[in-house]
Formats: C-alpha cells, structure tokens, sequence
C-alpha cells in the first residue's frame, strides 16, 4: 500500500495566478489544468528540499489523506470547527463543496471557475490572498472528533480506536483549545498559502460550521523524511529522531494505517490524529543548565546524539541516561515497541500578560489506534518524565482521519456518510 | 546618504552551524568570521530574490538601522518590553549585551562564544533552536517609548516629534497589546530565526526587562522592493503600490531619516515607528460583493491597477474613485505629500471565541516626523475611509528609532544614554 498516488496538474509549480487566468487568456490554461487527467505519477514523499525547490503541489487523490505519510512542510495552520447545522443533507453538500474547494487549492488554483470574472454583483468565490502564490505543496487533512458521531446519531459507526482521551496527570487543559466536531489540518511551505486554505473552507462552511479553535504553527519540530536533521524545538533540542519517515511503508502500515481488520470498515486506510497543544516554559528553561537541559532528553544538544554517542542517528544506549530522560520513556525500545508518527510544529502565540512568551510546540500525532499509541505513551510521559517540569499540557483533541478521496467523484467523508456505500 | 553599509561576515550565507562549530575546528572559522574586518560591501536594499537566494546575512552596522530600508523579509517577531530595572547603568549594560548579541545573530551566529563548549554547569549562553539555520536575512531593529524617557529622566531628550497618538475616531485599543518602553522588530526570511532572536534578547535582559505584548507576522503585505509585486493583504488586496523603495535614497532623506535640523541631535540618522495592529473582521469581508469590496480600495482585487487603469503601477486617477476610497484617502497626491514607509504584515492568531479567526494586519510604518506622516493621514482615513467598516485599530504605539550601531564597539542607544556624548 504504498503512496504512489498521482497529481491532477500536468505542471509541476503551477503559479496560482497562471492558473487562474484572470478574465483573459489564462482561462483557457485554468480549465485545462482543471480538467486534465493524470498525468504525473507523484508519490506523497518526494523528498522534501526536492518538492520545496519546485514549490510544486501535492497529489489530492489517494488511498490515504496526504498530509500524514507526506514529507512534512515549512508551516502549519489547523483549525478545529464546531457544526451548527443539525442537516445532514446540508452537511454532506458542505463536505462536497470542501472536497472540491480543497482539491482546487492544494493544484495551485483559486476556489471556484473564473474567481472574480464578471460577477461583480456577488461575494469572489475565492479570498485572494493566495493569488500569485505556489502550491507550496499545501495539504488539507480532514478529521471527524467524537462528538461529530454524537451530533448527526451516527454512534454506531464511531471507531473503537477513536477513544476520549484520560485526564493525564499534569494537564491543564482550556476547553477554548480543545475538541472540536471537525478538523482540517493545514500544512504548506508558505503559511499564507495554509491560512487562506483554512480561511476558505470556513467562509465555504459558514452558517453551517464555526472555528472553534485554531493554531498556526510556523516551524516544524519533525521529519518524515529518512535520514534528514530532525528539526529542533523551543528547547533547541532535536526530538523524534526515530520518526517514521514517509517511504517505510511496512511501519506506515503497522503503526499508521487502520485496515478492515481494525472494526470500523469505513475507515479503511484511515489513521486517528492526537493534538495537543503543549505550552513550553522556557524561560525556566533558559535559565537551566546545559547539564541538565541533556540530562532531561537524553541526548546531546549540539549534535542531538543519544546520551553517550556521538551521532543523532546511532542507537541510543537508553541505560546510559538518566530513569526520567525523555528518550529513555518514549522511545519504543521500552515502551514495547510503541511508534507512533509525529508532525509538530513550534508556535509562539503573543505573551501571556506574565511577561513570557505563550510558546511551545503543537504536538500532531498519528496512529492507527491511540489505544496502543498515544495514550499508554503519554501515560508513561506523564508519570515519569523530567520534561514535565518545564512543560504543561493546556490544549487537546482527537480525531478520526478517514481515507483518501479517491477521484474527482469522491469527498472527504462518504465512506462514513453515504448510507449503505 | 545612500545604505553602502558593510557587514563583518565574509561568506554570503554561511550556516549557523558552520560558524559555531560545536567544539572542533569549526571554531576557527567562527573565529575568524568574529574577528574578521569588513569584507564584503552588500547594501542593505539588495533585490529580495538575491539575498532570499543565499539565505544571507544583511549588515548589521551602518548610519542607519538595518530592518527599515532593507528589503523586506518574508516574516516578523515583534516584541515591546517593559523597563523593570530603575538603574541606569545596568540598563546601559544591558543594551550593550544586546547590541553584542544582536550582532552576532544577525550574522547568522550564535549568543556567546563557543555556547555550549564545557560550561556544563551554566546555561547555554544560546537557546540554540536557531542552530543550523541559515542567516535568513535577520534585521534586529530597536526603538524607545515615550515612557521610556520619563523612567530614566530623560525628558529632556525626548524628540518633540515623539508624540503620543491621539485617540482616532474607531480606535478600540487593548491596554495589553498597546506601548512599551522599548520595542525589537526582527525581520529574518526564516520565522525561526526571528523567533529565536526575540527570546534570546529577552533570555539576556532578565530582570532588567520583560516582554510586554509580542507580536508574530506571517507574511509580508509591503515591498521596499523597486518594481516588485505588492503582497496582497488578507483582504485579498495589494495595498501600498507606492510604498517607498529602499534605493530611493531622496524620498528615504526627505519622508524617513530623521536628521541634525530636526531638533534632537541624537536621533539624527534615525526614524519614529508606528505600530498598529489591525483586526481586519474577514468574515464580514468575505461576504461582500466583488464590487464593494474594489470600491472600498479604488482597485481592481485581481491586478492590483487603480480604478480605471490596467496595471498595478500605472499612475492612479483619484477622482474616477469614490470620495471614500482608500487609495483615494491614503495617496500622497491627496494629502500634501505624506509619504511613510509601510513593512506591514499579516497576523493570525487563532479564534475570538466567537467563530472567526483573530486576523489582520500589523502596519509598521516608518516616518521621519510622526505629526507629518501617520497622524495627519490617519486622522483623515478614520474620518472618511470606507475600509473602516471592515476593520479595527486594537493595538497601538510609537517609537523613536536611533541611528544604527557604527561599528564592533557601538552600542544601541549610546546617542541617547551616553553622559555628554
């Protein structure tokens, strides 16, 4: 089940405003490029300085969502929505016109045929922001939170994987930050190109979805690359170096990827997102000692080596640190093999009236099943780790992210709403 | 008074890496990169692409500050401090220490010599997260509040051109997001690097200072570029077509550096900052006719040209816009002249708790007289502009900018704080 899923856009950069052709020649380009088959085989993890270089676009279509096996982008902006509308009818044409809106963004293109041509009389179908800009291979994920099955009496098709999470000890959660009915996650090169695709999908859903809460993330904290430099944190420390990177198929399918077998046929190729929004203390942090700033990883910070080697990518000896390094509880070595892949991004959100930056890492996990991934880690994390010292848990949410859209015919969540697919 | 500044880095775009050198022989090219006599004459106003090219160092020193005229970067941390300390020395020590470490970031360095070589026992003199990472075109700019020279009875070296902003009709500004005695713009390519800067200028002032309100800006909405594109806002618009270009150096001398005759000596070769930050409510935008929404600006949204006319630059025609225009307000044509030069950037800062996203723009604008640039236009664009409907002032201060650092042993601030200078 490899990602060998193509592209709808016969150019590799696309600009967007070539695309869209403004009332003029460029239609004709725009309708073609619209309209066109498959044309190039583009797997989701090209490498990341090779997609970055042509700014080019992910492929939409798959049998997985892109934005979770993909090469992991520059900036994040992801958004957790409330549904007002209680019709299903009026949900499901939203999630078609979504479906539609986002294969058109993630191409390169503007929402809607001929955005701002001759309709002066009416709203643009597009915002504008992003007009002239690349792909920047934008990815748009979408998941479905526990109170989404609630909400359209769809209980018996909620997953058994797709569990409320436990209180953890040291949590301190916001309702604002937490849950969420809907979430789209949305990861580009180019934040402007992330936070119009978002602000797209809300001004499309308006009247029958809400923002609920929303993170812009504006560096990543982790590679699904193989063999890249993992990317450091606020604490300046590289973490999760043993990520699964986007080409090791055979740990996607184990750890990533829910199949038929899992319970819930409707998600098949699917995978379930843990988000948590961790605020950092670094000024505490700042003011620690080099010692015991690697004594609390169990790595180095200049090379990010595990305790006692001389390279980030050598096998750590976990012995050789300390009982509450942070390696030493994560790693899947002593947590009987638990892996799970992991797609971070630093935030910095303003001060928070304390004098100290309101920073930290948006935590973005996926699994195929947070029963055996996210939570008997983090139960261990919590109990034990030195890190909590200088860290604290203030936002949460999980959702269950379904397959693919298959083609052009398919939207985000028919495999779940379509009565008797 | 052309921007021939130098910078003391001899490589285009050494990596952070690279000139550390973590304990090894990369020392000595760190070394010799400290050390080294200027080398390279690169302009603060090279093209955009060029220096986004090479991910290269801009010059640190020079008449002026760097960050005003250079070619604006792609992303902003924006940070206003409250004094805490009431001593005068140790404040001046202070600034000393930052203007060090300034130097050296900018130049793609890291805080200290040797950061994490052998001193175990002590924090890392650099937080390190920045570690690795290209130059990225870094510009640290500093500025002082008006309440700045009350606490260090220094009233009598307050410009007269340093007034506080009067209250403008639909100003609604938050106390926590307003003044500051001291504010740093970093301006870098890469959003980490000007991340890292802030906080590690706030890691180095500890107890002497604290972060009052801060500000993240993902996307650049002006060029100090000749000829360049004009970014669109998150109005979906280009706005500030005629924004000054830092290579014209008449209309820099005439409208932004303030010099000997202006009255305070010390600030000669310096500017005055306005901040503001603008709620834009897109909701309500986004549901307004393509008509009314080129109406408001007296543009076309597609091309960016002024009523009437084809092409962003072509010359605008005020009169075939409405009376209530914003191009038609805001041009100099209608206003005696005033001139400022905008680096304004797009923010999103999750939601209101209302189900719209906390968006809009952080106008940075500088000028070389406050009474004869931002108040004059603002007071005639809160009276008349029709964008008010659609946007709000939440956040406001001012700043006089000193002269910039002249060489390895200036300081930023010596003009104002050095006895007899």
């Amino acid at each position: 089940m490899t990602d060998t899923t193509t592209t709808d856009s016969a150019s590799p950069a696309p600009s967007r405003r070539a695309l869209i052709g403004w009332g003029g020649a460029g239609l004709a380009l725009g309708a073609a490029a619209a309209g066109g088959a498959v044309a190039i085989a583009r797997p989701h993890d090209d490498t990341e300085s090779a997609q970055a270089a042509t700014g080019g676009a992910v492929a939409f279509h798959g049998a997985h969502q892109a934005g979770i096996a993909t090469a992991v982008q520059d900036r994040l902006h992801f958004a957790a929505f409330d549904v007002k509308t209680t019709e299903r009818a009026a949900l499901v044409q939203m999630l078609k016109d979504w479906t539609e809106a986002a294969r058109r963004m993630t191409a390169g293109r503007a929402v809607g045929e001929g955005a701002f041509g001759g309709l002066a009389e009416a709203p643009p179908d597009d915002t504008g922001e992003a007009l002239g800009l690349k792909p920047s291979r934008l990815t748009l994920t979408i998941g479905f939170g526990p109170s989404f099955f609630e909400k359209f009496g769809l209980a018996d098709k909620r997953p058994d994987a797709l569990v409320d999470l436990p209180h953890f000890p040291g949590d301190n959660l916001e309702k604002s930050r937490s849950g969420g009915d809907l979430c789209v996650q949305a990861c580009a090169d180019d934040p402007q190109v992330a936070v119009h695709a978002i602000r797209n999908l809300a001004r499309i859903g308006f009247g029958k979805v809400a923002v609920r809460w929303s993170q812009l993330g504006f560096g990543k904290t982790s590679s699904t690359t193989p063999d890249a430099q993992t990317p450091r944190n606020l604490f300046g420390f590289k973490d999760g170096t043993s990520n699964i990177a986007g080409t090791e198929t055979d740990r996607l399918k184990k750890f990533v990827w829910a199949d038929d077998g899992d319970g819930s046929d409707w998600m098949a190729g699917g995978s379930y997102l843990v988000a948590r929004r961790i605020r950092m203390n670094i000024e505490t942090w700042d003011r620690t000692s080099l010692q015991e700033q690697e004594d609390v990883f169990g790595r180095d910070k200049g090379e990010g080596a595990p305790a006692g080697k001389a390279k980030e990518h050598d096998k750590p000896f976990l012995k050789a640190m300390k009982p509450t390094a942070h390696v030493r509880l994560a790693h899947p070595e002593a947590n009987d093999g638990i892996t799970i892949l992991r797609r971070g991004y630093s935030f910095t959100d303003g001060t928070d009236g304390l004098g100290r930056l309101d920073a930290g890492l948006f935590f973005l996990a996926y699994q195929r099943d947070p029963r055996k991934g996210f939570i008997p880690l983090q139960r261990r994390l919590a109990a034990s780790d030195a890190l909590n010292e200088y860290i604290q848990h203030v936002g949460s949410a999980v959702f269950a992210i379904p397959p693919g859209v298959r083609d052009q015919n398919d939207w985000w969540g028919r495999t779940l709403l379509t009565e008797e697919a």
